[in-house]
């Protein structure tokens, strides 16, 4: 019993609250004003988080131990409701400041469009950066019902702004047919329907290079994510998105950025998809800075 | 089987598509994005109209029926998505239109933020407009954490835009501390707690005048309305907000628009909170048009 | 540890299995195919049973136990799905066996009409019988959309059978403009809105008459039950129900007969509504086997 | 913003009101009242369409848009409640009259039994009809416990009516020992648990022939459907079922009606059912209609 | 943007987490392990500080705001899984501590047994204890099936400890005969079904004297708090429970300890009653301290 | 309509209740109080019954109805709630007398804790005996917290009672590092992640001997059985589970006992995994007393 020390309420499980010392920090973007059919990931970092000790420290798949990796659960960055552009602004210059340190920035959403400032972030640092995109959507959208800031543009925002050659998009069944038409006449890289197989292949070519790895919830089946805005029937199991961090984990690339959203907790009720999330944000955790390491 | 007319897909019971002969129209505004808490009132439209069929068209409070009253349900406006100030601009300008041809406004939430352009607009129509609140909370912030367009503060625009002294608000039980003594400072009326004591007594003030409705759900207690953004308890039954509009039905102002907002669905299971949201829209329907009669 | 005898599964808690010995049967008629709107109320009686573990054997209103009435639970009587007439036949010639034997049925459903193949086979024997009818609806109809078996109709029939003058409804807030008028124009009593003051002044009026108490679960508001197929706000509380129950069983009627139907556990996650019936059908049983003890 | 043309409210996306021009009639069958097990299959149509505004009109897999097909909604067939003979003689009335204007029939249960009035009226219309039927039952029974009008006996009363060689199921893994042998003795075509492998053989040898394909929800495993009457564990995938909707559009049958039946939305809070069901009647919106265009 | 000082995860609204000078202390008691029905109150604590970011910091009932009152939110005590005895006494020890520093234990269970040791803690500093207990249930079992440490037993317990005479009981609805009968033998008192009208008269006779409050959140109806172990209808509303926390607050009894029991979120799927349960909770420490000051 | 004989309440379709007569045992465990994160379990044993009224007698996956078994189900073993030591003895006690009796036990869990002295009873009989054990998790703690009784147990405690050697785990993702290098160290088969391919390769190594087979349903992935209390994604389907029964059945194998354990019903609103759970008991029966004929 101490009561000398602040009380640590809901963070992640094995993360700890030493800034300085940590290699990982993770964080919330508890943002979902400019999705067009169902909100509420905003309440994704938080149950992600509280779920999470449910799970063991140690992963099966990658033999380590949450213990060898320094994390530091930062919270959920404080966001303007309504108010998308002040929202971005504010989580750029959060990702910058991570960035700044040294650190790797993880991050849970939240809608998709929290990435675009964060990618922006990172690939001011990393001037090669990659994408890697996994996702049942394009996300390819100059706007939404001329809207430019909207969960279905944050992926053409970065092509445009790193360049569509440097995008990979995996496991996408659903987008308008501009969009793949502008993907295709650009260069970008889309696997439509799966995602390890062609990761696999892909993987080889990034060797080396720095590489910051978005993942929609959604590219998951409903069977395996029920709770998330837009359920999109035909997509992967876990088993294979788990595969798909772990192939990532054991290659060549270098990660340098992450993160995980579109877990909108009250579409589901048995938490599934929380406890799914939050599995999977332990393997980032553990898998991802194995990349950093060689 | 008729194949050559129009599908009527989810009207609101009773309700018709001839515009040009309605008294009333019935209309959506799907919008939830300045919402601080839990989002999801922008299915309240969709929803409440679905669970109508399961009314009768006869109200056996008011003795009336609805093929009394000539309604045109013009389904949801369209709005776009995540952006506040143009939302708000295109609620303005419908409700303009719908007054100019002279009929009664009756609009549906979507988040309370949404009744303030409507209730600027019937305010331009009527210089000596009232305002009827009730509602859990005072919404009488001049900003939410720097937002000044948030769910937080309609009615406080409003009490600037006509004069405090004409807004009076009902069932209130949350607040800050500022938002009462402002109302209190500049001759606001609040009544804490009650709704229908209160309300007969003020009603026979504002006799022969203009007046717009605009409800909360969440003045009902959360046993009577679990499916809304913020579930505050201390609440009133459903018998006693049926007995303040019939109450208003039955007096002598005159009203001249009115809505209901802040049902979202997704949080009662059940549907109890769309179905009487449901009736109350009938007993709006019925019983409001009885005042514009005298 | 017994293997020896059967094993009583899911039976209504301080009922037993000899027939013999019972004054009151209890059983269920898990019937919904007439239902207009949210069918599932067939589930009810076996989620009655099933939550009635959590019940105490004591009432703390009567002062009376289970253990003081023998109550054999006979579980749900087979009825064909889909098919209302063959239903409605079985169920009167279970109920004929029941009072054949002397013994007071008490009914679980199912939707309301299979109250009114009870109600005919308990006039039957007693010829004064008298209806005492809870509900948020009339169930005066003629037919529901060309249908004479309906759960719209139960109450016209058994009042065209009876008499009208011999039924007296209470709680009624929801109807046709023609039940009212039919109800009024043929001395049937109702009482719109309320139930406990009313029936406090019919019970008087009924002394020494035998009498059927029929209710609909959905008298109560729907705070205090979600779970069933037509949710119609403005009704009464439990505790109102509750008293109501304990009216009758102090009066000088004879209760010859009993159900409780609508209660349709799907729409109620948290059973509480399932919990509720269960609580009112063990103040049935203890209530009005008082009234046939004088 | 335009009053002068009726609202349409609740229409499946993409599709419109001119049933003239129309190449594809859509429809619901909210019918229920004969499932043994859990009902609610009657909120099916209306929750699909609903949900439907969560799609894109382009298909990633037939790279098809909406808009290249001409889609009717003719929103829910009027059905007498409970009353199973007379709803089949409407359905079977109505769909006849769709094909009399040589249009293609694709309706939505509803339960499985209103397919069978539908393939009698097709079969009227192509002698040589052929059925595809994928279900996790088999549906053979000659009646229910006594009941002939069942949802366990539509595909051997439409086996009878055009001959059990002509039928073809699906995926079955669920069903009474007597029904599959009665199916073996009869020569139809049963393929246990598996979909799409069987299909591609069957398909060849179709070819040319007129062809009704009738889809069952829980054909798909639990997980992929859990919003369905009787949910039946080792189902398939919803990507299996996808592909084997593509697989006969690109086959060398005709295809000449189809349907998607049990979707019961009340048992899947998270929507996922509905939401797939949406998706999978886009694709074979636009993928049956491939087939009758060569 | 802060790096450099402790993320405060999930504390209740208005805390803070300096102890040294709080006045009140604010602990979670995770434990369900005893409860005879439906488990799950483990999860209160948690739901009830997640949710209280949807409240306000002012009361409207007492005029009084958090910052006037200095809360230190300790989280949750860890507790043994499955060990009743020593989570009881490792719960006992935590609170002499608190009671040692001199401060108000302000306890969130949890099943009601939990508050067994705190009482007993408590009573050790104020041999003079009175209790307040609010419940739907007596919870004066000697046992439950022989268990000693059981949620049925925690009021026997106390009040063999400090005196039957020092223990009152409201809003108690449900229990055996045999626990009514020993309250009454033992000059124990109890207001069967009610709580305000016999508190208010209760509460003079208790001026000067120390009292702790136990509040078990089933003495609400469950239309008010629908997410407990056992739903028990014939409560009282929310209003009634409010305000009976504020009789209290403003007699002159002295509140030294106090806690709100058997709140389950998992049965509550609108999260009502965590909502609730977290408005009482700051009505508490409003109110009660209120007491303190005198 | 027989009112003679006892009514069977909510038994396990296709079972009776003739113990002496029985071939095989069917009895609940509703224990789950040593669960560290969500309870519920106890619930199983009943919902499972409950809804095997939707499940056929015939399985077209072994071509055996179950009246070819006879099958008592002795309801659920009373059992001290919150006192884990007690509940183990009486559990122990009771498959004693089943296996007293040369009947096999088939139990329904509950915790898999309860899986510990049922295995211990069955080794007395059988000294050869090997555990076939399904799960997502080792289980193979010495203690949780420090309490050696604890649902993540019960894999070491037979190991360490039988011998490692003589268990063999199937479909393990989760555990912590020290489990695995213990069950590596002492000769304990493991296989990670697979169940049927592995299984395939270990059922001729046992021929012959006698085998208890226990299935914690979360070897599931949550998309096929949400509602258990540790939902860890990276599963199987429930039809390679379905295939790992079959081929124990049709192995050389005796089995001479078996359970189903950690099924919760609350977390799964569409009752999917309780209606799998049901299906697999089926074919437990059907499928294990093959092994028994040989």
């Amino acid at each position: 019993m101490r009561f000398d020390e602040a009380y640590s309420g809901n963070i992640f499980i094995g993360s700890q609250q030493n800034f300085e010392e940590a290699e990982v920090v993770l964080y919330g973007m508890p943002m979902d004003w400019t999705v067009s059919y169902r909100p509420g990931s905003r309440f994704g970092p938080t149950r992600i988080r509280e779920v999470s000790i449910g799970l063991e420290e140690y992963s099966a798949y990658l033999d380590r131990e949450l213990h060898e990796v320094s994390v530091y659960d930062a919270g959920d960055i404080p966001l303007p409701f309504g108010n998308a552009p002040k929202s971005l602004d504010v989580i750029e210059a959060y990702v910058d400041e991570i960035l700044g340190h040294g650190k790797m920035p993880l991050g849970i959403g939240g809608e998709h469009l929290v990435s675009w400032p964060v990618m922006k972030a990172v690939a001011k640092k990393y001037p090669d950066l990659a994408i890697i995109h996994m996702d049942a959507h394009t996300d390819l959208r100059v706007d939404y019902e001329g809207e430019p800031l909207s969960h279905s543009t944050p992926i053409r925002k970065i092509a445009e702004h790193i360049g569509p050659k440097n995008v990979y998009s995996f496991g996408i069944r659903s987008g308008m047919k501009e969009e793949f038409k502008w993907a295709k006449e650009n260069g970008m890289h889309i696997s439509k329907f799966e995602v390890l197989e062609p990761l696999k292949e892909i993987l080889p070519t990034l060797a080396g290079r720095p590489v910051y790895v978005t993942i929609d919830i959604d590219v998951l089946d409903p069977a395996h994510a029920p709770g998330t805005g837009t359920v999109d029937c035909g997509g992967i199991t876990s088993r294979e998105l788990l595969a798909s961090i772990h192939a990532i984990s054991r290659s060549d690339v270098q990660v340098v950025g992450a993160d995980l959203v579109e877990v909108a907790p009250i579409y589901d009720a048995s938490e599934q998809t929380a406890n799914t999330a939050s599995k999977l944000i332990r393997e980032m955790i553990l898998g991802y800075t194995m990349t950093t390491k060689k």
